[in-house]
């Protein structure tokens, strides 16, 4: 194997992949990437066994070949490369060390043989659509904020795409939940998405996808089957092994009647509970919200320290329901309404029952919020 | 006690201070801040019983008065305060807690008693000198990296401050090393400091006075005793005790006649540097210098990963002695680089002894480097 590549092109690359390659060693071709050269064209591989990613990109050579090497050891290198700076590749047989020789650097890196790689079967997927990079941004950065990190709840550590209801009313959903606080985002059917199954994607994959959802493609091609899914987005393609759970019957959870509407200023909202829950240093800082007729007064109480409060009036509230108090931690007030623009809608029913969340700038987004004691 | 102060002033304020108070309540009055109002001054205080930070800005109202109150809470919320607020306090008695109020936004914090907040005692600090805020930022820049963090040694803990040789030729220097690499910076004697005894000044302490110099005051005025120093910045004035211990006579480690001299681009070296030590993930990654006429050849070699090297030619290369193999740690390397803006100049006596490094644009700057073997 030998070719030369260009080092911006390279290390695009590889800050894409070497992410999926495994830092612990516990196996350790897991942690090399996967080189192919041929034709005019380079393409690496990185798996964890649950994602794959393999990219191609333009490189130029006379002897085709492939090899493997530690990913996160390339990455450094071809990050410490000067810009603009061809890399020569040169591998002449299967065991010896890959040579790379950039201006006067150069170095071997040892290989492990391509044959223990272990290739990631996609099998068949008969689900093909595509969706705009853009709306699966939004349908990832609304949701995932609210993903469970308890493994014993697998099946809610992810977020959970799928189709809701049937015909011209059928919506593209993504859904995540951690008991705590729900997030839902709909989106248009894409065509060829109408008879997908629902599939739960594993937070690690959600965050690999995000990374590529920045780099210019336009459109991202979805492949899916009830085990794996497939993104393509430009010249990368990631594929995944999908959670094997059942997602909960989230909608049971979503209130209906809710009928005393908050809205607020979503900046001075923030900030209002910033600085209230600033009196305490305790992880689940719980905050009251208590309304009558346009204000709305927050306070938090720490045993420790002492009591805060700050009143939102009439310049950025409306409401005008029955007076209500009622808490929430401050943190998952602020995991909501920093997806929020302008302007958030609470739906309270009482202190006692889950509160709807909207954006009224945004209104395919949801929320929904358990009270806490307070 | 009774007063308003101007939110930016004091978040300012807070911001130098907060972080001399203990984190951990291992004894909670240390985790306050000591507010003392009196005329128009509000005086704020922390203190770890080793450092004490004092600082005064303007405040207006009609009670004098003191209390104590976290800290780290104070400044949470004063930061979370929009800009251009005033805040005002209000604090009735001695155990009630403190009132503040900014806008619609008012809490009550709890208060310790003022006589359980320790008072640090600089006692005599007889010798008392000016230096520029610039002179005192290049010692401490130059030199804190080689601070030792090795708590057995803790008369390495520092930086050593003292005046070396006599009349005219003296110099004020600041020195630290670990045993593996020493930084000496020099600068002239400023008046009043001619007799003043050497003095380790602890880490902690350099790294809160280095936060001071960058706010704008152009002279650090200076007072210390064998036991105790302090630095007055402006508003601010910080004392700290002083490491009770005898610092190495360091002077007999710098080696005399290395003849051996090498001038390097520092921005070469150190990229290069950096590549090749990416082949190695170890922490003490080692890196080998070869030296022939006007030929630096850097290598490293990774048990695991293969090996790497880079050669840096005439073109940003001096070298004219007799050829030399010599190692080195790549971080204590760039450590030292990292301190240095054009042109790094090696003198080498052979592959086993100390190597002096100094920066070619900056000739009161010394490091000594002991090599490794590789």
């Amino acid at each position: 194997m030998k070719f030369t590549v260009d080092r911006t092109l390279l290390q695009r690359a590889l800050a894409h992949i070497h992410s999926v390659a495994e830092k612990r060693n516990t196996i350790p071709i897991l942690a090399n990437v996967l080189l192919n050269f041929e034709g005019s064209t380079l393409r690496l591989t990185a798996t964890d066994m649950e994602i794959a990613v393999v990219e191609e990109i333009a490189a130029e050579g006379p002897t085709p070949g492939s090899t493997t090497v530690p990913a996160s050891v390339l990455f450094e290198i071809v990050r410490k490369l000067p810009d603009g700076i061809s890399i020569e590749f040169n591998h002449p047989e299967s065991d010896a060390p890959l040579k790379l020789q950039a201006g006067r650097y150069a170095t071997n890196l040892n290989v492990l043989p391509v044959d223990d790689f272990p290739a990631m079967v996609a099998g068949d997927l008969p689900h093909r659509f595509v969706v705009p990079a853009a709306t699966l941004k939004g349908l990832i950065d609304r949701t995932k904020f609210a993903i469970s990190t308890e493994e014993t709840r697998y099946y809610l550590n992810g977020i959970y795409f799928h189709v809701a209801g049937s015909g011209p009313a059928s919506t593209l959903r993504a859904v995540a939940t951690d008991g705590h606080r729900l997030a839902r985002v709909e989106a248009d059917v894409p065509a060829g998405a109408e008879n997908m199954p629902g599939v739960i994607i594993p937070r690690k994959t959600i965050g690999e996808l995000r990374k590529l959802l920045d780099e210019g493609a336009a459109d991202i091609e979805i492949s899916l089957s009830e085990t794996r899914i497939q993104f393509g987005a430009g010249p990368v393609l990631l594929t995944s092994k999908l959670i094997d759970g059942t997602f909960p019957e989230y909608e049971r959870v979503i209130p209906k009647g809710n009928d005393r509407l908050l809205r607020v200023g979503k900046k001075d909202f923030a900030a209002s509970v910033a600085r209230v829950a600033a009196i305490s240093t305790e992880r689940s800082r719980p905050i009251k919200l208590s309304l009558t007729t346009n204000l709305l007064t927050l306070s938090a109480i720490s045993p420790d320290q002492g009591v805060a409060q700050e009143e939102l009036d009439e310049n950025t509230v409306t409401y005008d329901a029955p007076p209500i108090e009622i808490g929430f931690q401050a943190r998952y007030l602020t995991d909501i309404t920093d997806q929020i623009d302008v302007e958030v809608e609470f739906a309270f029913a009482d202190s006692a029952a889950p509160t709807l969340v909207r954006d009224t700038g945004f209104p395919s987004a949801l929320y929904v919020l358990m009270p806490m004691r307070v």
